[in-house]
């Protein structure tokens, strides 16, 4: 996630990191040799002079409306249902060690406490690790008992893994009488919310936008541009590559954008930054149980992983 | 569902699989020979010039914009919708083995417990068979006592027998006191959910958006289509045909991909891809109770199904 | 609802039912003679040349995009809204039966059972009835217990007078000793969720669309309807009257299928099969407890009512 | 709300009642005038001739759409969020009477059970008069005990109050052994639905669309409508105050509308009928415990108040 | 949170308090000034003529439309949800007060209960201090025991610590017998509704919209602007300037709006007045419970903060 404080609106337009035009540059400059070209042969293609003019370009852009408005939407659903996920996931967290050290009787400072906010530190790096496909085996070794985390190791899905771990750690309180029938229903109505994120998590990961939209918006977007000179060529003169650069940029960062937020637990610059929510599960809960607090994420460059 | 890589932004203007142009061609390219023919008699039918102009597209285009996105919404809502309801399948039967294993006294490798499992499993395949209107009766034989798959055999709405199956399991468990009435009553809370998700794939499955919008917006398009040339001739001249095939291009491929994502269970390119899901719900419960893992699907071509 | 087999792209051009055209042949028809006078009169009325051109149309347009589209989603909610809640009404009376199989220790064969689900079962046919403002009297009488039958016919709102019965049916096993508290509470919460279907079918039943929103979009159309032969004639001449008609069934037709949908309860050919559903409840309850399963409903043309 | 029967199509074009028309005669009036004055000096003010044309006016007319599309879609929402959450009183209050007759074993005709059904029809009457800001007196006297009735008179927020007076029933109730624990948790569960349906309504009333957008809005929808006539005279002539005022009117009236949608629980035509609603909860309550029904509303010309 | 009554049609146009146009004036003076040497020159830039016309503007519109359609309902839905959660603070904070009364045993007027509603309503004040990262002490002190309010300066994370002692409060009431199982678990899930409160709160906070879209509109806008007088000025003339300040000004407006609503938890004139509806929960809170009322908020200007 970027994350810069807002600037007047004068410096805003000149801004260079956060935007996407960097990685735009070489296509736009395509095209804008491409305007240059066809400016200097007057719209003429060996002898044939291409006889576009504006008007078929508002019936295309109808087609481009649709199909980037719905594409950004899409994408930024997708995005902000991420964000809810993880947002849920803090949520719940702090959910549950309440409810573990309300509606047991263990002591505060007891090592079964420390051990079920642990195993809910554990449980969102686990996540985070499965999303990015990344090994969270470090991450797991430091907050899970050595038997729990040779266990670990072998299991495919680890946040499911880690769930039912929560959810034994609950029947063995019951089991010592340190928590009723009643007790363990609330703690396990939080761990069926535990279920609904990640499998929320895998759906956005797992079914990007149907592939057929992408291709098709992709089409249009570029052929749009590719035509364009041609049609402002006769109206605009030499103005024609300045303008057909500035609309090809503002379609085509739209969509590079949409495809960036997509999915939004990678690591491009938008993605949404699961590292710093880890970090700020684990503040939280180790506040709760007076735990020492660990440092917090420094901003690299502008971004927030 | 299609599952390609991202390829650069030039490849993608040239890739074929993932398209919906195959189907399209022989349509389009009938428009292209109209189109020649139109520009070839410069507009003129009978010795009638067909005075059209730019103008009066403009005013459809505005009826098009307004029925392709609301069609194209509603289709890709009922595709995310049925995605969710998978998903929430997943979620679900992953919360009531964990439920079976934490709120009853079996053991984790009894045959009680495999029992379970082995219906969760079933149900989803049931409901896939429901939905593809295929035979379950190869997958469900290998998962249920053979008393159940007879019985089941009888049964039109397996996934509501199963269903009830599985809360007979859980009485049976109460009257052996292997778990109290709380506990019965968060796995039938669960049982509800699985309700509601069966329900669910069953209204998207029998009630598609309203016939009259598809054969309205159908119309609209393929007249939009058929009357471009003679309003872009005069200006366009020999582009005509061209121009023309593109704009039909983007309107109709996008009626098509609505088309297919309106009843998003069933085996075409962008459907969901319910053999997958129903092997990721096999893999996770097995890996919860240690049974061997199923073998990974094989990716045909670039589909998923 | 319609209910028809999708055709090939050629076919759905030349559909006659399914379509709203036939209903609209009449005005389109005085909209056809009107333009044919304008255009023999070019355009003239009383020596006045009524001085239009295709530029305000655009400006129309917009309103009537904004009207129009507001208009048809908030129609199609409220049709997608109606199917969710009688989606949750199968949905519902399912989980009901299974509790009422589950967490009472009645036999599955036993009366009590069959009327439960008679009541379940007639809830759904007196819901049908309120909202379809039909005598429920043969549908009550076939399933309930006379004594019960004499009681609902001196109520007016049926369904809430039902569901009072089945929670009764659960007070009453209680006392028998058949089911707990904690069993009592989780059908409770169904019945919360029947109320809530009754009381959802009654909002959209009885709160339209704010009247004014349909007179402004009414008169907006069909002014623009009025005013294009004139806006056209000199520019397309002989075709105005064709281009005229076709536009206007795109917007008229539209505005018709969004009238149609926003009651979705009638018997109009868009709106939701209820007798199907109050159907598909009885089979699958019937399944559930093993009685006869009634005779399907035929397809009455192309209507499923 | 206005509650007219549907008429033709030919006939909805001169409704007068339940248009807005009325109330924007004036305004439309002094544009008819003005553009008329401006035809007559064919677009020139003091010797300049204003050269105005209508390309500028798509430009603007984009900005119109966006903010008109928005105010409106944000108004209804608010009115129809209103109607859900009158819908829920609706379904809350007989989901707490059926509780209150099901879960407890007072007797259906007892006082208890009466005094309960009354509590809650106060309730609904108090949010009304709280959402009008009228005077509650007569409507809680006749329903409260007389007790009750003064403290309620020093109290501000009365629903809270009567939701509290409801919660205090079911505690005498459980401490008279007539309810137990989890009836009592049930009943609460729904009295926790109450305070989200007071909230909800307190939200709505409250908290306005942001005055901002109103403010901009208004200024673009009139401004454009002031330089119409500059803009079009040129080309529609003697036509031009004709298409002006009609224009006007489209977009002025949509406004309107959409400004008394912003808040439905006034008495505007448009409104939510409160008292209706309050009505029905009181005639469905009684019914189920068979007490009189109250006489029904009388429709005050066309509407429904 | 602006707080003006509706004024007549005509007056609004002239509004100056509440509407952002105050803070846009340095930038609009720019502007006018800009395409008034434009005029002067005609349109050339040292003997070029810049050959700009109305038609690529819209497609540039088309462009700005989708990018402030989409920021805008974005930051409204942002908006929108902080004054629901906000909403949902006070609906629970009552819910929860009205469960201590009525499901524990203590005395209306004991101390507990004091207790309790003073620390629902520290919790709100801790939230609103975080989220405008102010100091919370003052308002704490007030509310808490001195012990409680000592160890609450050592946290972070105050509304989590609040809810912690809620928590507590509630164990207490249990150990002393004051309240059961059933009762507890009912408190506990609206407690889990406001770890779900402050966590969509600081959701909000923390994760604007992505960077990227704001640069993207924030150009294409200023640009679009900026070129506008080129476009407009052979054919409107002397009236250019007026023209393009006020279509500049609609759009500017816009994305001004949408950037104040974005993070609505500021004390920007258009966020949401936290402070007036903290006191809200301590005056129904009070009432509840008998307390003497604190005043009323008085109206800074127009602003409601």
């Amino acid at each position: 996630m970027i994350q810069r404080k807002k600037k007047s609106w004068f410096y805003m337009l000149f801004i260079w990191h956060g935007s996407v035009l960097p990685q735009l540059v070489p296509r736009l400059s395509l095209l804008l040799v491409f305007s240059m070209v066809i400016v200097y042969f007057n719209g003429t293609l060996y002898h044939y002079k291409v006889p576009l003019n504006p008007a078929p370009f508002t019936l295309f852009g109808l087609a481009i409306a649709l199909f980037l408005g719905f594409r950004n939407n899409a994408s930024y659903d997708r995005f902000w249902e991420g964000r809810k996920l993880w947002g849920a996931l803090v949520i719940d967290s702090r959910s549950l060690l309440r409810q573990a050290l309300s509606l047991t009787t263990y002591d505060n400072k007891s090592p079964q406490i420390k051990e079920f906010a642990n195993l809910l530190i554990a449980f969102s790096y686990a996540l985070k690790h499965q999303l990015r496909h990344t090994n969270s085996d470090t991450d797991l070794q430091k907050r899970l008992s050595s038997e729990a985390f040779e266990r670990s190791k072998t299991i495919g899905f680890k946040p499911t893994f880690l769930q039912y771990e929560l959810a034994n750690w609950v029947k063995k309180a019951k089991l010592e009488g340190k928590i009723d029938s009643i007790g363990q229903m609330a703690i396990d109505a939080n761990l069926n919310q535990l279920s609904a994120i990640v499998g929320g998590c895998e759906r956005i990961h797992s079914t990007p936008i149907p592939y057929t939209y992408g291709v098709l918006l992709h089409r249009t977007v570029y052929l749009y541009c590719f035509f364009l000179p041609f049609g402002l060529v006769d109206s605009l003169g030499w103005l024609t590559p300045i303008i057909t650069v500035f609309i090809a940029y503002t379609f085509v960062a739209f969509e590079t954008i949409a495809d960036e937020l997509e999915e939004p637990f990678g690591t491009e610059p938008n993605d949404l930054p699961l590292n710093a929510m880890c970090l700020t599960i684990e503040t939280t809960l180790s506040e709760m149980i007076g735990e020492p607090i660990p440092s917090q994420p420094q901003l690299d460059g502008y971004i927030l992983d």
